[in-house]
């Protein structure tokens, strides 16, 4: 089947997916190799880091039909040499003659590489279905090139009635076991998810991705909890080392139990307070971002997301309705602080609306202005 | 245009619609008459209490070409006199050949019209499309028979934090101009809309049924207020004459502030007291329907409406989401009782989902155990 630059490119765009969440802190890139025919003779993406990338990828498939072929790409190919070498090196000496790309390099260390490419002879045409690709799996890493910070969604599940837990603080399985296995399908795709201290004692969680038998896969984002006093049971669940775990405490917390949790084998973490009087959660993101985190779910009570959204940190809400009445009243998705009046509200962009099993799936981005 | 049986209860079942929440307590039927080649020469529905039923309103427009048809209605035509004569009699003085009809009459006054037919010679088909007509027009009717209490719809509008207001209780527009514009149409065809104290101390709603313009319509429900103490503002908009209204009171208001009520021309009716010590609601709404209300909304704040469910008196819910978060967390859409852990949810089945300009509508059923 031979396919032209567009569809080549919609192709690359797929295989960009494979690589969300696996290549962080590289993008994840997809990249196909056509040659004069359009003939698809190679295809690949980012491998974890210290792992080939996209174009080295399909062209080792390619292997000899690489000469005078086609590389399609949704990231202009890197010039530098990081861990891996530089992938403008790789296309000159298969001797490509032309490399197509949706989305310019933001990075300033690996960008060029177009320049490299025309330098060497290579034709480039940049461009090429850019709104696709900076709207597909390279938004969150976009985003936090941007803003040297990760991409924040906000994860609920509530009622229909907008509550998150029962009278008693009961919350296990207010949605279904679909919504759960989309969840978990979402947390093999991100680097790390958040929590507040009151999840990990009120509900104890794991927060590890699972398969749908329940066993751990092979891939686990960072678990994150804040803790302004740092106070939390030491067999807590997220303590217990299938997955790497990060204690992000608050200046409440004193240089002595910072130095025993850390004795303790905890990663720990010291964030300023902000306005709120919270835990600074902006220097929290700087600090995951530094750490490689691209993309980060909050899956917290409504104290730690209220927190996140009134400091206008949450880009993307994925919201699961149960199709159920809790009554409570007394436990909401958000507390926040910032909106005293309606005309103060927070308006949402509402991208998405589906059934997933029982549950509706309401996935909006808020519109700071 | 010919139809055959089926095609012609289709189009009865669409003027039935026209008959909602205009015929009440009378149920709102549809009917056709047909020639023997199938040629609708007849259509009509219930007219306002006193006036014609649907076949009587069909049989007219069909006039001679009545003679031999076949009339096809979404209800067993009456057989007893009560503001009008019995639909049987038009329709054997018409010689009509033969009725089809969907849903058999439950009440026992006005049944027996299939018997009074075949005694005179007419051919009598029952059942047709019987599932179609019981979940349209007819659906708050039917229950209302069987329950001898109005079918009660509960509207919200909420943001997608599950809050019905800001924090300083500022509510005014959380929903768009589409799903407002809804809001008004769906009052004119219903027959009361239920509010509680602390939504006409908080808002001072008038609660009429308006077109786009904001003109009052020429029907409008019955504006109830219910209120524990029968103490509310004598200027609330709700008093002004524009639209019936009632006045629900519970035990805690006094003898002498009822007369003093109705002596100030407030229609007031005294209910006990429920289990939830407030207003007993199942009494409230079966006085209504001796008034002859067959489907009320119930627009109240989360108290009242967490009664009314707490109570199991809920049939269906109307939720409009906005694309907004309010991050009060005091506002919620409910606060009831009977749910304290999430064994205990109400559960819901989803009727429907979908986009109302720039909100989200959620319709569901309590299924009620």
């Amino acid at each position: 089947m031979s396919v032209d630059l567009e569809g080549a490119m919609q192709i690359a765009l797929e295989e960009a997916n494979l690589a969300r969440g696996t290549s962080s802190p590289n993008p994840p890139v997809g990249a196909v190799v056509i040659d004069l025919d359009g003939e698809v003779v190679g295809r690949g993406h980012t491998q974890a880091p210290g792992g080939a990338h996209a174009e080295v990828m399909a062209l080792a498939e390619a292997g000899a039909a690489a000469r005078h072929s086609t590389v399609v790409c949704t990231l202009e190919p890197c010039a530098h040499t990081g861990r891996t070498g530089p992938c403008t090196e790789a296309i000159i000496k298969a001797e490509v003659a032309r490399v197509v790309y949706a989305v310019t390099d933001p990075d300033p260390e690996a960008a060029g590489g177009a320049a490299v490419l025309r330098e060497a002879g290579v034709e480039v045409i940049d461009g090429l279905l850019q709104t696709e690709a900076r709207q597909g799996a390279l938004k969150p890493w976009l985003f936090a090139q941007d803003n040297e910070r990760p991409f924040v969604t906000w994860k609920i599940g509530q009622s229909l009635d907008g509550q998150i837990a029962a009278e008693d603080g009961s919350s296990q399985w207010v949605t279904s076991p679909d919504a759960r296995a989309e969840v978990h399908e979402m947390r093999a795709h991100i680097d790390a998810i958040i929590v507040g201290a009151g999840t990990v004692r009120n509900d104890n969680p794991r927060l590890t991705a699972r398969d749908s038998d329940g066993k751990d896969l092979p891939r686990q984002p960072l678990r994150v909890v804040v803790s302004n006093s740092g106070r939390l049971m030491p067999d807590a669940a997220i303590f217990d080392r299938t997955a790497p775990t990060l204690l992000g405490v608050g200046p409440a917390t004193s240089h002595q139990h910072v130095d025993g949790l850390r004795a303790d084998g905890i990663d720990t973490v010291v964030s300023g307070t902000s306005v709120s009087e919270g835990i600074d959660l902006h220097a929290l993101l700087q600090t995951l971002f530094e750490r490689g985190v691209v993309h980060a779910v909050v899956e917290g009570g409504p104290t730690l997301a209220g927190t996140f959204v009134s400091s206008g940190l949450v880009d993307e809400i994925i919201t699961y309705i149960a199709p159920k009445l809790l009554l409570s009243g007394m436990w909401p998705a958000l507390r926040g602080y910032g909106v005293s009046s309606i005309d103060d509200a927070v308006e949402l962009d509402v991208r998405d609306v589906r059934r997933v099993g029982n549950d509706i799936r309401i996935t909006a981005n808020p519109i700071w202005t």
